[in-house]
C-alpha cells in the first residue's frame, strides 16, 4: 500500500527560518515613509513593533534561528502532514501526483499561528505586556489570542463590526483564549469615536480596525501592535510550511513540478513557495502559482505602485500590486483573499516572473472544494479552495497532456466556520461577484496623486 | 527538548482490531428478543446490519484483521497524535505526566469515523446502496455521511428537528460530503407521518429518528442501518485508539497508572481503555475511569437491569446501566452524553469492577475545557471536556499525594461546533442542569415491567 500521508517527527521540524532577501540578485524597492518619501528605517518601527521583528524585517541573513521556545510551541501541532490526495487523482482519472500540506491542523484551523506564536514570543521577551491587531472575518485574531495564551501576554482585537455582529463564533472562540474582543470602530480610540460620531451606523472595515489598533499600541505603555500578513517577517515564519513540505516530499520522493497556494496579503503561498523559489533562483525548473479571486484580481489586473496599505493612509507606502487603497472588492465568501494590494516581497516575484498568476470566481472555487471534501473528506476553508482550483486544473491539463506531473498545494486552513457559505453554494445561491471596472479605475486615479 | 507530540508512521498502524471478549472469564449477559425473551441470533439483525459486522457482534476471537480498504480510508487521518500535555501540567505545577490521544483531528472532527467508516465498508461489499442513520447534534450523522461518500452509498440521515433547526452548520456539513438529511419527524416514514398527524408542533426526540431510520433501512431495497454506538462491532472498531495509543505510550516510555474517557453510548471510552483492560485483566495494576455528566448519570446512579435501547421500544433488550427508556435527561452541551443506558459490554465490565465511573458538573467541566484551551490551545468538544476534568482532578491529587501519577485520556473530538456552549459558559450563563430525582424514580418503576 503506497503512503497517503508524510509525518515528520518532532525532531526532524526545521530549526531556522529561510530568508528568501539573501538569494534575489537586486532586492525589492524600498518601503517610503509617506511624508518624506525616503525609505523608512528601523525607528519608524519602533513604536509599534519589537526590535527583533523589526531586524527581521530587514535581514539579509539566508537563515535566521527558530528560538526554542517558539518550536516548544510549533510542537503543538506542528510538523503538519503533508498528504497524497490519492482520491482525488483517481476521480480526476490524471496521472499527474498531487500532494498537499495541510495547514488546517493547527489549533485556530489555518497557517495564521507560525507567526502568530513567532511575534508573541519576541514581543514578550522583550517585555511587551500586551498586543493589538485588527481581524475581520477572524482567522488572524484567533491566530493572535492563542498565541498571547501561550506567552501570557493580554491580547486587544479589534475586530470589523460586520463579522463581529454577523459571524459571532470566531469572536468566542477568541474569548475562550481570554482575548478582549470589540466590535470597530469602538469607543477605545479616537479613530474610533471619531467615525462613530460622524457615521454612528457604520457597520465598520478593516482600515478603520487597523487605525483603532495601531493607535491603541501606540497610546499604550507596554503595547505592541502585530500585523498577520504582508510584511517580511510574517513571510519568513510561514517558510517553516515549505521547508517541512519539502523534507517530505524528499522522504516521498517526488519534486513538485508546480507549487501553488492562495494569495490575500500573501503569508501562506509565500510560506510554501519561498524555499522551491530558492532552488529556482539556482536554476531548478518548477512554477509557482500564486491563486487569487477574480472579485479582487489584485495580482492579475492590478497596476504595480506605491501604496498605502490601508485605506485610512496610516502606513507607509509600499511597492505593490495594488488596485488601489480606496477600493472596496465586492463581498465574497473568501473573505481573507480581500486586500487590495500584497506582500512587496511577493510582489516583487511576481514582477520578476519568479511567481504566475492566476484569479478565479467564486462559483469554480466552490465546485473544486466539494470535489476534495468528497474526495479527500477535508472541508476546506473558502480561500483554501482557491488553491484546490488550481490544483485540479493543472491535474486536468496534465491528463490532457499525458504527463506525470508533480503538484504541490498548500491547504491554508479548514472550512469549519464558513459553512454559511457552503450552505449559499449548495442552494445554488452563490453570485460571482461581478468585478466592477468602473471602480477600478476611479481607485487607480486616485493612486496617481500618492507616490508622486 | 523533551517530545510533544508522538506520531506514529503509517505502516506502524495497527492492522488489526482488538476484542476484549476473548479476554473476558465470564461473558455478559445475553441481548434478549423483546418479545420471546431468547438471546437474540443473527437472523434477527439480518434486515438492518450485513453480515460482516454481525459476525463482528458475536465474535469471540482476540484480534479481528482490519482489511485494506478501510486501513487506506484510516490513512486520511490516522494514526492520530499522542500529545504530552506539557503546558497544562505546569500550569497545574502536578508531579504527573499527562498524554492525551487526539482524535478531533479526524475530518468531521471526532472519533466517530473509525467505526463509520468500518460500518461502510462492510455494507458496501456486501452490495448495499444506501445506509439510513439517526443523528442528534450531527456527530454521528457527519461521520457516516463522510464515511458513505468514500465507499460510494447513498446516505440518509434522520436529524431531530430541534438540532436540525437550532443547530444548522451540522447539517450543512452533512450535505457537503452529499448526505440527504431530513428534519425528523418527517413524512418518509410511517413512524415519522404517525408522530406528526398526532403531534404536528413536535421538536422530534432521538427514539424517534431512530424509528424512522430503521423503518426506512427494513423498508428499502438495498439499504441498512447503521449505529454509531453501544454495539460490539463499534466498540471493536474503536480500539484503533488504544492500540495505537499503547505503541505511542511505549515509545514515550510511559504506562499509564489510569485511562480516562468520556461515555454517553461507550465507543470513545471502550476504545482507548479495552486494549488497557487486556493488561489489567492479565494482573497489570492501572485504573480505567468512566466520565459522566451529572445530569445523565447512568454509572453512577442508574440500576443494571434489562432495558431498551430506545424511548420507542424497538430495539432488542439490553442488559446494562439505565436510567429508564422514558427517561429524558435535561438539556446539557454536552450532547452527546445524553443517553438513557449504556454500551452493554462496558456496563458489564463496570458490574465486574474492571472500570470505574465518575460524575461532573457541567460547569466543573468547562472550567476544566478552559484551563485546557488556554494551556494546549485546543478548544475540546463539551464531551470531550468530561474526560479533561477527570484528569485534571487525578493531576492535582498526585500533586497533593506527591505522585508521578501518568494519567492518558482521550480527547475525543474538537469543540468547533459548540462555540455557543462555551458563549453561554464565558457569559456566566451557564446552569447546572439538576439531576430530578422524581423522574429517575418514575423512569426506574416503569422499567420494573420490561424485563420481568
Amino acid at each position: 500500500m503506497d503512503r497517503t500521508k508524510i509525518i515528520l517527527n518532532e525532531s526532524e521540524m526545521p530549526r531556522r527560518w529561510y530568508n528568501i532577501m539573501a538569494d534575489l540578485k537586486t532586492p525589492p524597492m524600498p518601503v517610503l515613509h509617506p511624508g518624506t518619501l525616503d525609505p523608512i528605517g528601523p525607528e519608524d518601527l519602533v513604536p509599534i513593533f519589537p526590535m527583533a521583528l523589526i531586524e527581521q524585517e530587514v535581514a539579509q541573513d539566508r537563515f535566521i534561528d527558530i528560538p526554542n521556545e517558539i518550536v516548544e510551541a510549533y510542537r503543538l501541532w506542528r510538523p503538519t502532514p503533508l498528504i497524497r490526495a490519492k482520491r482525488l487523482e483517481r476521480a480526476l482519472e490524471t496521472p499527474a501526483r498531487i500532494y498537499f500540506k495541510h495547514e488546517g491542523v493547527s489549533p485556530t484551523g489555518s497557517h495564521k499561528p507560525n507567526t502568530a506564536v513567532a511575534q508573541a514570543f519576541y514581543n514578550a521577551k522583550e517585555g511587551v505586556k500586551r498586543l493589538t491587531t485588527e481581524t475581520g472575518a477572524g482567522q488572524w485574531g484567533s491566530a493572535l489570542s492563542f498565541a498571547c495564551s501561550l506567552f501570557d501576554l493580554d491580547c486587544m482585537v479589534y475586530m470589523v463590526k460586520v463579522s463581529y455582529e454577523q459571524k459571532p463564533y470566531r469572536k468566542i472562540m477568541m474569548q475562550t483564549w481570554d482575548a478582549d474582543v470589540v466590535a470597530s470602530p469602538s469607543m477605545h480610540t479616537n479613530s474610533g469615536r471619531e467615525v462613530l460620531k460622524n457615521q454612528p451606523k457604520t457597520s465598520g472595515s478593516l482600515g478603520i480596525a487597523i487605525s483603532e489598533a495601531v493607535e491603541d499600541a501606540v497610546a499604550s505603555d507596554n503595547a505592541k501592535y502585530s500585523l498577520g500578513s504582508v510584511l517580511n517577517h510574517v513571510l519568513l515564519h510561514q517558510t517553516v510550511i515549505g521547508l517541512e513540505a519539502k523534507d517530505q516530499m524528499e522522504t516521498a520522493g517526488d519534486y513538485p513540478d508546480v507549487v501553488i497556494g492562495c494569495v490575500g496579503g500573501g503569508s501562506n503561498f509565500s510560506g510554501i513557495a519561498f524555499p522551491y523559489i530558492r532552488d529556482k533562483l539556482a536554476g531548478r525548473n518548477l512554477r509557482a502559482v500564486a491563486v487569487e479571486p477574480t472579485a479582487c484580481p489584485t495580482l492579475t489586473r492590478g497596476v504595480f505602485a506605491y501604496d498605502f496599505g490601508d485605506t485610512a493612509k496610516l502606513t507607509p507606502l509600499l511597492p505593490m500590486f495594488t488596485l488601489g487603497h480606496s477600493f472596496v472588492p465586492p463581498a465574497i465568501h473568501a473573505g481573507g483573499l480581500r486586500y487590495h494590494g500584497g506582500s512587496p516581497l511577493l510582489c516583487d516575484l511576481v514582477r520578476k516572473r519568479l511567481v504566475e498568476a492566476r484569479a478565479y470566481d467564486q462559483t469554480d472555487v466552490f465546485d473544486a472544494a466539494l470535489v476534495f471534501t468528497r474526495t479527500e473528506g477535508i472541508l476546506p476553508a473558502p480561500e483554501s479552495a482557491h488553491a484546490i482550483r488550481a490544483a485540479i486544473d493543472e491535474a486536468t491539463d496534465a491528463k490532457n497532456q499525458g504527463e506525470e506531473r508533480v503538484i504541490l498545494f498548500c491547504l491554508s486552513g479548514h472550512g469549519h466556520f464558513d459553512l454559511s457559505a457552503y450552505h449559499a453554494y449548495l442552494q445554488g445561491q452563490l453570485e460571482d461577484a461581478e468585478f466592477p471596472d468602473e471602480a477600478l479605475h476611479r481607485a487607480l486615479e486616485k493612486l496617481k496623486g500618492v507616490s508622486n
